[in-house]
């Protein structure tokens, strides 16, 4: 391990989906390109370990103890949309379609994994709902799958105690753009289920 | 790209097969671990790319002008395994059954991407041979592909004049372990013709 290339692949080699191989293939690709990349690529890395943080609020990406969404005074702050990861928010973040505010869970339980409700911002959502008798609305935003709907599902019960807010969760049905003779008969079946009248 | 975040999403995007999805991926898998892992990360990256060259005799990776390989009084400098990449290297050195030289190419013959002889480390190549008329075996260990074949074909014209100089190729066949099922027709015709009898 005294070579900087055979440290460089062991780093690699722990990100996901990256085995020893592509580590290799990845350090040889930094070593063929202009030394410049490479040293903007180390001080990329160091200055988000260094500077990013989780929001204390939402549990968001941030540079200060409460991200830019959580201190921006224009979102609605009665509304919280919970979605497990921040690559969901960024992704409704990106229609422009919703204004209120977030909260990252970290995770979906997946009790083969062990990752139970301890494990994810759940307490947290709980002590900010308690702080702020304000919000009137949850959107549980967790992903489509199994363990994503588990946590939806645990979640809206935890929130059953509180009477005076609202627990919603995204619609189910055919995907814009999407192809129906693709689709899997679980989705098909809910769009046809929740069908929509022509107005 | 004032945050720094996206600034590791733009540079973690320029790696090989790394979409803008999947550097966001990798980021956020940084930022979840211990900061000790990015440290770790951005020092390995910036110590390859500031004191990892390229072998001034045979263009494999090195920490000085020669290469360990090349510096190793031991191999045998008669002959010279010419590869089209490090990673070729790497695995021929892992059999423990080459004990002589190597020429690292960086790359092969490809008309489509625009690579061809002056791209890649084919000068160098004669140049070194009429340094060292004490070789005499040069093995072509290009892959078994369009490209690799079609260097191997280039060198070996390359290298008719160097009378003396023995030009070999690795033996084609079924490899060791593999299944002769799902072996393709032109592997199994190669190990067909070149059958070898019981002694």
């Amino acid at each position: 391990m005294s070579n900087p290339i055979e440290k460089l692949v062991h780093e690699l080699s722990k990100l996901p989906s990256v085995g020893e191989k592509t580590a290799l293939r990845l350090a040889l690709h930094i070593l063929r390109q202009p030394i410049d990349y490479g040293r903007a690529l180390a001080k990329a890395v160091n200055e988000t370990v260094e500077q990013i943080c989780f929001c204390e609020n939402c549990y968001n990406l941030s540079l200060e103890k409460l991200c830019k969404i959580c201190c921006k005074p224009s979102r609605v702050q009665e509304m919280i949309c919970v979605v497990e990861d921040i690559a969901d928010l960024l992704a409704i973040e990106r229609t422009h379609h919703f204004s209120g505010q977030y909260h990252v869970l970290h995770g979906a339980l997946s009790p083969i994994d062990g990752i139970g409700p301890e494990e994810l911002k759940i307490k947290e959502l709980l002590v900010r709902l308690q702080k702020h008798p304000e919000i009137q609305e949850i959107i549980i935003a967790t992903n489509p799958n199994v363990n994503g709907e588990a946590t939806a599902l645990y979640l809206s019960k935890l929130l059953k105690p509180f009477d005076h807010i609202k627990v919603t969760k995204l619609a189910s049905g055919i995907p814009v753009g999407g192809h129906i003779e693709y689709l899997d008969p679980n989705t098909i079946t809910q769009a046809l289920e929740r069908r929509l009248e022509f107005v």
